[in-house]
């Protein structure tokens, strides 16, 4: 299996990309990571002989974090991004990774990796960390901004294969995001979504609040992608306000510095459970080859878990089976 | 003045609305605070004999925090919640305060103290914690699901009055929830409304994203209910969990606990900072009298600070203040 990597894309790259793609490399040799990005760059990262199921193809642009999505795609068609993405949509890898720019990745992906038969709206999924010590798949989070009631239907699907499929959870239960747990609750868009959902062959479990998605309300959680995106930068910076704060706290005198010093591995400990990086990257649901969205801010362990559950995504064959159940929902409801 | 509480209403009632209001009334003898309520039980939480700036007003029934807003409000005609908002809107009072089932209050505050003049929707302000040490006020956050665009810049402008005659800051800042900065981003709602707050006489500042809230990106954050719901109980839920699972972590061992009684006023301090219960009630606004929302959990102080900041919506009329700046707004756009 051969899995593109944008070795230029995310805050931390080409050291993090390198260094994350030879732990895979190294962690399953069935897969062969390409690295996709300015050769010089990434050998410089490279300690010692490159492994056998390491390659590089090397590319002349960068697409940068505040590049304008649209335009950036156009214009820097040898960026790393681009290049990772068309390799995927021409079968020439299996799947591509990028840690870069998301618009960028998501327009690339639809000009390049194309649409599934049958999806109107791909879906950018994120994984949300919850109190049960997995995670909760959410989508969309950002791709398509006024969705409709169908577009909803399509990432329960979508979304309840991959958690099943590439996340391993058995029979997930999806929950549609709302601002009440009650059927009649919600907006024009929950309330014509929610008897579909409940029609549908899901393990649907009915609205969740936000406040109870980090408590782990539902396995996947649907929504449309403007609501989406506020959940998830909201609970991002809830969390980076809290911690901030807390840190300056802990740090304002010296018996409380020594009272962080004991806490301290509880609080690596948590925050490490807290930190959806370390689960690897999130899919763009919906596309016709597997592009992965890793984290801005993947570290070396972020991006090793991004390739190997990319490894995963291909390995299941997950886009062949949503793309069967969507054409046999569609059938059904004719 | 004459502020109307509900005593039954929240989940720490009548204690906490008595021991508030008895609270306020000793600190502000100009406020007289009518508890609306079961006699019998507010006067058991009164010890010695009642001030003369507390009246009683007994009532047979309770909304409960689960019953169902229209129809406990259209049935319970005689219970705490009802009665008080109907004082507001008899002018009876100046102003009602209840930190019962919200729902209900909006339901009851549009049946009893009706809409103010050119107001198609009264919104929902809640106040959320940020790092500047002062709130955010961010509205709507539930009253109104489907909001049109002219919804929003209701809300924008009400909500900037209320930010500087009540919580006395200065040529508020606005800002529109979005998915990103720039102007072009976000839903077809957003998008309309951008340049709609650009030409207002406010101090816009553009969209703000929702992980920049709690940094202090603006004073007055405009949203959908919808929306607004969202972001609010993501923010409540984020910190409920990481608290739970630091208070977790903090006492998983013997050594962690001593480390956590050194932090413990650290602690107390930044759980106060963050609890926007300190900060009294949150307003209906765009009602023809004053309605104020405490929030549920609200203990003794909570109560006595909502009591307070009614009193300051009513001595900066600040019903007049909004109702006046809505209508040159209108005629300015006709």
């Amino acid at each position: 299996m051969r899995i593109a990597l944008d070795a230029m894309g995310g805050d931390l790259a080409p050291r993090s990309t390198v260094c994350g793609a030879l732990a895979a490399a190294k962690e399953n040799s069935a897969i062969t990571v390409v690295l996709v990005g300015d050769e010089q760059a990434i050998r410089s990262h490279m300690p010692g002989e490159m492994p056998a199921n390491i390659e590089i193809v090397h590319t002349t642009e960068i697409i940068e974090a505040d590049d304008e999505p649209v335009r950036a795609v156009r214009r820097k068609k040898d960026s790393s991004l681009v290049v990772a993405v068309s390799m995927s949509g021409d079968k020439k890898v299996d799947a591509a990774i990028s840690a870069g720019n998301t618009g960028a990745l998501m327009t690339a992906g639809l000009l390049y990796a194309k649409r599934m038969e049958g999806i109107e709206r791909p879906a950018l999924a994120a994984y949300i960390p919850n109190r049960k010590g997995r995670v909760t798949l959410t989508l969309d989070v950002g791709a398509n901004m006024d969705a409709k009631p169908a577009h909803l239907v399509q990432y329960a699907v979508m979304g309840s294969l991959y958690a099943e499929k590439v996340l391993g959870f058995e029979r997930p239960t999806v929950g549609l995001l709302n601002v009440g747990t009650e059927e009649a609750k919600g907006n024009d868009l929950t309330k014509t979504v929610f008897p579909l959902l409940k029609e549908a062959d899901l393990n649907f479990v009915g609205n969740v609040e936000a406040r109870d998605v980090m408590e782990g309300a539902c396995d996947v959680l649907v929504c449309d992608g403007f609501v989406g995106n506020v959940l998830l930068k909201s609970i991002e910076g809830a969390a980076s306000t809290i911690f901030s704060v807390l840190k300056q706290e802990f740090t304002s005198s010296l018996i409380n510095k020594v009272g962080a010093a004991i806490l301290k591995p509880a609080l690596v400990r948590f925050k490490k459970n807290m930190d959806y990086a370390e689960y690897g990257g999130a899919p763009l649901l919906g596309l016709g080859s597997p592009v992965i969205k890793a984290h801005g801010s993947s570290g070396e362990k972020a991006i090793k878990n991004a390739i190997l559950s990319a490894a995963r995504f291909v390995n299941h064959d997950v886009n062949t089976v949503i793309q069967q159940a969507l054409l046999t929902s569609m059938k059904e409801s004719e």
